[in-house]
C-alpha cells in the first residue's frame, strides 16, 4: 500500500527505506517546526495522504487498526527532525499514545511535544477509562498546526494553536454496517439490515445506540445534535464542517447529508465557513459516516485557509 | 444531492433555479469555448465534481444511472454558452447520446459539437452494437478538453483534442460485489463471496468473464493486460494512470493495485507521467476498481499539467 502510495505521488513524498513511513520528499525542511502523525491502517487516505507542504511532515503507518510500534515513530521523528523541534499530533487511543512516548524516550534529545486528540463526543471519561477517541476532527488538526508551523512560528505556538483546535472540535459517527479487516476476511460486528449503530468508532467499536435505519435527514439531525451541544454553538458563531464517509456511504449520499447539515446550521445562525464532503477518516469497507464541526476564529480561519499542498487536500493560495 | 454539493463548494458552483444542472459560478465564461458533460447519477464524483476552471464549465445529472432528459442538456448548453461554442462530453450510452442529440435541435443556434467516449475495452462492436462503453478515461477527456478550452483553443481544436485522448484512453474494471440502486433496495446482480466479474460495466452491465476471486496482484495483471494490449503500448511510449475505486474498495487496497500497476508498467519501459488513485468515476456502493491508461504526447502532457481548480480535482499553476 505505501510503495503504490508513494508511486501515485512521485516526488512530493517518500517511503524512507525499511520503514513504514511516508515523508515529505524534501525532509527534513528547515527553519520551521515538524508536524506528524500516526496511527493504524484502514483509515486511508488517513495519515498519509496529509503529508506535504503546509500540513505534516510525515506519518507513522501501523498494521490494520495497530499501532505503529515505537520504533517507527522514533524513526519519524529522526527523518523530519531538524532541529527545530517537532509536534506529534496522536489519536486518544492507549496504543498510540504508549508508543508514541517510549518514542520520545528513545530519540533522547530531540524537542518533542505531543497532543492528544479527542474528538469524539460519542464517548466520555465515564464511559471509557481513555476517554473520548480521536477521530476524523484530527484531520482539522492536521491543517492548523502544520498552517502554524509553516508560518515559522515555535514548537509551543504550534502545540497551543493545536490545542485550540482539539478543545473546539468535536464529532459523531454512525454505521450501517461493520468493517471488514482483510486479515479477518469477515465483519468484526453485525448489523441487521434496518439497523444502525449511532456512536461508532472507527474500528468498530461500539457506539451508544443502536437503532432503526431512518432517513438521511433523521439520521443527520442525530448525528448533528450531540457536535452542536458539545460545542456550545450559538447564533453568529462560524465552523468548519467535514461530513466523513467511512468507507462504503457513496459520496452522493454524503451530499445528501451535507445538504440537511447545512439546513440545520443555518436555522440556528451558525455559519459554515468551509466544507470538506468525501472520504477523510474512513474505517476499511464500512458503510456510514461521520460529521465534524469546528468553531472558528479569526486565526483559526486564516490558518484553515493558508496554502497546503497534500495528495488529499489542497488549498491553493 | 446537487445542492448539498453546491453548499460545500460554495461560492466555486451553482445550480441554475428549476435544473438538476451544476455549473461554474461564472459561467457563462466569455472568451473561450465551454466543455459540458452530463449523464445518470450514482457515479460520484462523476460528473458534477469535475466542474470548474481549466475542466468542465458544467454538467447534467440525471437521476440513479438514467440519462438526464433532452430538456436539462438544452438547458446546460443555455447556461454555459457564451457564443463562443459548446463541446459536449458524452459516454457511449444510447440514452445519453439520443438525449443530447434532441438537445441540440432544440436549442437551435448554437454552435455544438458532440464527442463521445468509449474507453471500456471489455466491450466492443461484436459484443454490443452500442459498441465500447464509456467509463473512468471520461475524466481525462474533461481534463484535456478543458485545459485547451481555457487556452483559448477553438470550437474545432477542442473537439480535436478530446478525440485524440479518446482514441488513446481505454479502461477495464473487475466487480467483488453488485451495486444497491436506492430505489431498488437491492443488488442489481449476485456474486458468490469468491466470486469476481472481469470487464464489469459502471452500472452493473455484465463483463467478460467470472472467475475466481484472486489476489491483487493477479486482478491487477487481469485489468492491465487487455489496456495495454488495446493501446498497443511499447518500451518508452508515456501514459497517465487511473486506478479507480467503483465505490467500495477502500484507497489502501487501490494503492496496493496500483503499486502492482506501476511494476507492470515498469517491466515494460512504459514510463508513468501522472496517476491518479481513488473515486473518480463510482458505481453506487460495488466493491471492485478499473484500471484506465491515457497514452500521451507532449501536447497531452501539457494539457494534462495545465492548471484545474475543481471540488475533485486540482492541479497547480
Amino acid at each position: 500500500m505505501l510503495n503504490g502510495f508513494v508511486a501515485a505521488h512521485d516526488g512530493r513524498v517518500r517511503r524512507p527505506d525499511d520503514t513504514d513511513l511516508v515523508v515529505r520528499s524534501d525532509a527534513p525542511v528547515e527553519g520551521k517546526v515538524s508536524v506528524v502523525t500516526g496511527g493504524g491502517s484502514g483509515h486511508e487516505p488517513m495519515h498519509a495522504g496529509y503529508v506535504g507542504s503546509g500540513m505534516l511532515d510525515g506519518a507513522a503507518a501501523g498494521a490494520i487498526f495497530t499501532s505503529p510500534p515505537a520504533t517507527e515513530f522514533a524513526d519519524l521523528i529522526d527523518e523530519v527532525d531538524n532541529g527545530s523541534g517537532v509536534l506529534a499530533v496522536i489519536k486518544n487511543y492507549e496504543g498510540d499514545i504508549m508508543n508514541f512516548e517510549t518514542a520520545i524516550d528513545l530519540v533522547g534529545d530531540a524537542d518533542v511535544e505531543t497532543v492528544i486528540v479527542d474528538d469524539d463526543v460519542a464517548v466520555s471519561e465515564e464511559t471509557d477509562k481513555t476517554g473520548r477517541r480521536g477521530v476524523a476532527g484530527t484531520i482539522l488538526v492536521h491543517k492548523i498546526a502544520g498552517a502554524k508551523a509553516a508560518q515559522g512560528a515555535s514548537l509551543s505556538e504550534v502545540r497551543k494553536v493545536a490545542e485550540r483546535v482539539i478543545e473546539n472540535v468535536a464529532s459523531m459517527g454512525v454505521a450501517l454496517t461493520s468493517c471488514t479487516p482483510p486479515e479477518k476476511g469477515s465483519s468484526t460486528f453485525q448489523l441487521g439490515d434496518e439497523e444502525i449503530e449511532l456512536g461508532i468508532g472507527i474500528h468498530g467499536e461500539p457506539g451508544i445506540e443502536r437503532t432503526q435505519l431512518d432517513s438521511a435527514d433523521e439520521v443527520t439531525e442525530q448525528l448533528a445534535a450531540p457536535v452542536v451541544e458539545d460545542l456550545e454553538l450559538s447564533a453568529g458563531d462560524e465552523v468548519a464542517v467535514i461530513v466523513n464517509g467511512l468507507g462504503n456511504t457513496p459520496l452522493g449520499e454524503l451530499y445528501v447529508v451535507n445538504r440537511k447539515l447545512d439546513d440545520i446550521l443555518s436555522d440556528a445562525d451558525v455559519d459554515v465557513y468551509r466544507s470538506l464532503v468525501g472520504e477523510y477518516c474512513t474505517s476499511l469497507d464500512m458503510s456510514g459516516c461521520s460529521i465534524t464541526l469546528l468553531e472558528l476564529d479569526e486565526e483559526l480561519k486564516e490558518l484553515l485557509d493558508y496554502p497546503a499542498a497534500t495528495p488529499t487536500l489542497t488549498i491553493r493560495e
